[in-house]
């Protein structure tokens, strides 16, 4: 590889060294008949169906975690954003910020770990852009992604559409990135086998559209915020009040053992492989049966439903039967999850 | 408004004051439809040709120089990456990663310019995502915009399209942006009306397109590494040579007296308002006539031509006749120049 050990300022120059590190590096994992045009702009298709597009940031540190590295994060993050509206992601764009100075070891295992996360989601890279800055004034490396997804015509999914008397579901256990990210952060050896949940759901979110269509109103996955402030937006787009039930939530014991440890409420923590769904109640069985059969739902289960109250209210009943206001995350801990 | 003087980790952490900064500072000035859904994901229609997208990041320094800002510059250089294939920009996407710390002021400064380039530009921001980091570990701001445009039917342009007879013109002064951040950076006080060219192209290019139509084979925004980088990369593209009059380069006169004072060679220097047309022989004056009758290209100038020479050698024949090689940009003097 024509690339030193570390990232200088000469890789964000535009210049012959941007060049070598796109073609020495940037193609070898990520090569594909349209980012191998090296054109500043990506031509794709025509597409049957209404774009849709979400963008995201990645700053998580630590940049390599269990369960993950900040590549493939950026990736499923950004797919998740496009499935939880219906859409099928049809291509990425990646967008690097990087500190002089940088790895390039560490640069190469970052888009060795996207390249496999493309390849597992079936969605290219077409565009790109590298910029370095000089040491100290950013740490060592941010990531955007920008994903563009094709929602077929009768798919309408928002957190709009929740409905009293529908059933809110959950596609799996909660908490697992965050505490992971926050573990490592807070330099905490946790028992158990955690690790971060970054996966991409949109086989999951194609699974229940097929099984489920129109009486699918509400996806969402709960990100930073965690699942609390995630049913507060949706309680609150849709006019409605949401109730869910803790012995129904479920979660891993050794997350709620650090919770408990560190004195953090599973509820607030980042996913990044999860997803809500909130569906009419004659489907929601089918919906869990269908979300259970999925390498991406196995764990999923109904957490509780959207009631006609007062709008924007979330509610949690407790395991010894107490209710509890769930109001949107305010503060945060540790910031850099995602 | 419901912000404090300063951003906080909490403005990313995406709980209540992340809803704050969106909804008193960002819809405040860019609401849209589509933005004001506050999805995670945006979804607009379905388009009529092929979808190109290109995405940047800015980490210009200083944020604001004369000419504009790091918000301005964001819109439209993606907007101009879009252009530059002939797609016909139609939305945006905002990524902000900001330094725990930043002015609220500033920042507002930079959205309301964000806004009005968008404007200008008629695009929409359509979604969005907000990183906070601790001080200290990103410099003030960074900013990455990536677009979406539509390609009409029979538009093919492309890096590659470059033919020996093709004429090689550009829409105006060079160095103006890339000498403006230079000498900011410097700490040097130039004299003359020395400001950044940042503007959107797509209203130039489309006139062009209408006049010249097919005639047209490459457009190309000389930013990082100047007009020298991208002539040199539509060579080697395109595997032709170019020859271009060092006389013919509209250069500001304060523009070179700084490069002088610097040591510069304008040729390298960044643009972010200019664009390379690369056309047929016979449409040459036709597309010259048509690019000066915009604002966009006032200063437009036939510089050179493609010629049936060694694949991706560009040469320059000076004002004595004498004849220089033009190489890409290898080293890069200061970083952060968009």
């Amino acid at each position: 590889m024509n690339i030193p050990k570390t990232i200088s300022l000469d890789h964000g120059s535009g210049g012959l060294a941007s060049q070598h590190l796109i073609k020495d590096l940037f193609l070898k994992y990520l090569s594909n008949p349209v980012l191998d045009g090296l054109e500043d702009c990506a031509i794709l298709e025509q597409y049957n169906g209404r774009i849709a597009m979400s963008t995201d940031s990645y700053v998580v540190d630590p940049l390599f975690f269990p369960g993950g590295n900040i590549g493939e994060l950026a990736v499923n993050g950004t797919i998740n954003d496009l499935a939880m509206r219906g859409a099928r992601p049809v291509a990425l764009s990646l967008g690097l910020i990087i500190e002089e100075g940088f790895s390039a070891v560490d640069l190469e295992r970052i888009i060795a770990a996207i390249a496999k996360a493309t390849e597992l989601a079936g969605v290219d890279i077409v565009t790109g852009d590298t910029k370095v800055v000089p040491r100290g004034k950013a740490d060592k490396i941010f990531i955007n992604t920008t994903g563009v997804g094709v929602v077929p015509d009768k798919v309408n999914i928002s957190g709009k559409n929740a409905q009293p008397g529908n059933v809110v579901l959950v596609s799996g256990t909660i908490g697992d990135h965050g505490i992971t990210i926050m573990a490592n952060q807070a330099g905490l050896a946790i028992d158990g086998d955690i690790q971060s949940d970054t996966m991409a759901l949109h086989p999951l979110v194609d699974a229940v559209l097929q099984q489920s269509g129109d009486s699918i109103r509400v996806l969402r996955d709960p990100t930073r915020g965690g699942l609390a402030t995630s049913l507060c937006e949706i309680a609150s787009a849709s006019s409605v009040s949401i109730t869910i039930e803790e012995d129904k939530l479920p979660i891993r014991p050794p997350v709620n053992a650090a919770c408990e440890l560190i004195g953090l409420d599973p509820l607030y923590l980042a996913n990044e492989g999860k997803c809500i769904v909130i569906c009419d109640q004659e489907k929601a069985e089918a919906t869990l049966g269908c979300m259970r059969s999925m390498d991406q739902g196995e764990e999923a289960a109904i957490i509780g439903r959207v009631i006609d109250d007062k709008p924007g209210r979330v509610t949690l009943t407790t395991r010894i039967g107490g209710s509890r206001l769930i109001e949107p995350l305010t503060g945060h801990p540790l910031p850099r999850i995602c």
